[in-house]
């Protein structure tokens, strides 16, 4: 029988550091991303658990410039589109939000997940498909927390049209778009979300039911 | 401006071999999972990222032995299902693989995620529904290494009918199951995942486009 490592209260501080201190980031220094960091942050992210061992996860680095465009313009309509729906009580407060830091970003990341994927046989999905795209969700999880212990900070855009992203990075038909991420440097670190800064919402504690 | 803490490369290294070693457990010794242990698994697992700071998880554990039998029921009616589904080449590879602990961990968590949840106020969910179950999940994966770094084993029951273990559990209409997890002292430790051991599948690394 094969003895683990013991992980000890130092590094589960430290670990819980990094968790408080991770952040949604939407404001960027322009420092470039050295390319051997995002292949290293990729090759992290691999060791994600993903249902039957499938890791269905897929990654787009985005760098032409009419891609990226396109990215931005779904961007911009979903986000008009958003503030177009929101109360009145919190019209002003909604367009008060940074919501993407797509300009100023030096990274642009894609992330899809296969919809079938061979690897993996089919074994645990058959009643919950959705184990596939979730096993990216944990990919990318991985990724944003060691992007964030190298200094780097993450992004997620989710207020987009993913068909036309779909469309713009022009992938194969059978991937999801799970998410659209900014990369680089955060302009400042804080352990307190963006959103709860700005008086959009507050954390709270989860509630537990017993069973 | 406020200034973040630094990550070190000796943190660094322990993150990756935390990472290395997290495995998915279905073998457990039936030593009990202090309760207080749990709740911090959970406050820790309320920093995960979530859309619009909807922190949407909801956490249920289960010990009543008469709903423990209802899931373990669907686990077996799934499996015998997904057995019979196998091409005859990867029959009998199937059925001697150990694909859930539920009769051993001495804790089963349910997580669920509400579909439509009011904190947050419908941010960044508008054209990704999606993104609601996408941070759920992202708070099983952080309460997942947690445990990991605890010296505990978790295991992901995929395998099984959410709408029976939804209906077992008793639990709002508007709460979607998530995942079902086995939780407790894993047997034995290894890096490398019991599917890959067992010869069902092998890892490989992960393509990445560029565009």
């Amino acid at each position: 029988m094969m003895s683990g490592p013991v992980f000890d209260e130092g590094f589960r501080a430290e670990l819980y550091r990094l968790f408080r201190w991770r952040r949604d980031v939407r404001r960027f220094r322009p420092d470039p991303v050295a390319p051997g960091l995002l292949d290293h942050l990729i090759a992290v992210a691999d060791l994600a658990p993903s249902v039957g061992l499938s890791q269905p996860w897929r990654f787009v680095t985005v760098d032409e410039p009419c891609r990226r465009a396109a990215v931005r313009a779904t961007f911009l309509a979903s986000n008009a589109a958003a503030l177009a729906d929101q109360p009145a009580s919190r019209a002003d407060a909604y367009a008060g939000l940074k919501l993407a830091g797509l300009d100023q970003a030096p990274c642009h990341l894609a992330i899809f997940a296969v919809s079938d994927p061979v690897q993996g046989g089919g074994l645990g999905r058959r009643t919950m498909p959705e184990t596939v795209a979730y096993s990216a969700v944990m990919a990318i999880h991985t990724l944003w927390l060691t992007a964030r212990a190298t200094g780097l900070g993450l992004g997620w855009v989710s207020i987009l049209d993913p068909a036309r992203v779909h469309a713009a990075l022009d992938v194969p038909t059978d991937w999801i778009l799970i998410g659209y991420f900014c990369l680089g440097y955060p302009e400042a670190e804080s352990d307190i979300p963006e959103l709860e800064r700005a008086g959009w919402e507050r954390r709270q504690a989860a509630p537990v039911l017993r069973r």
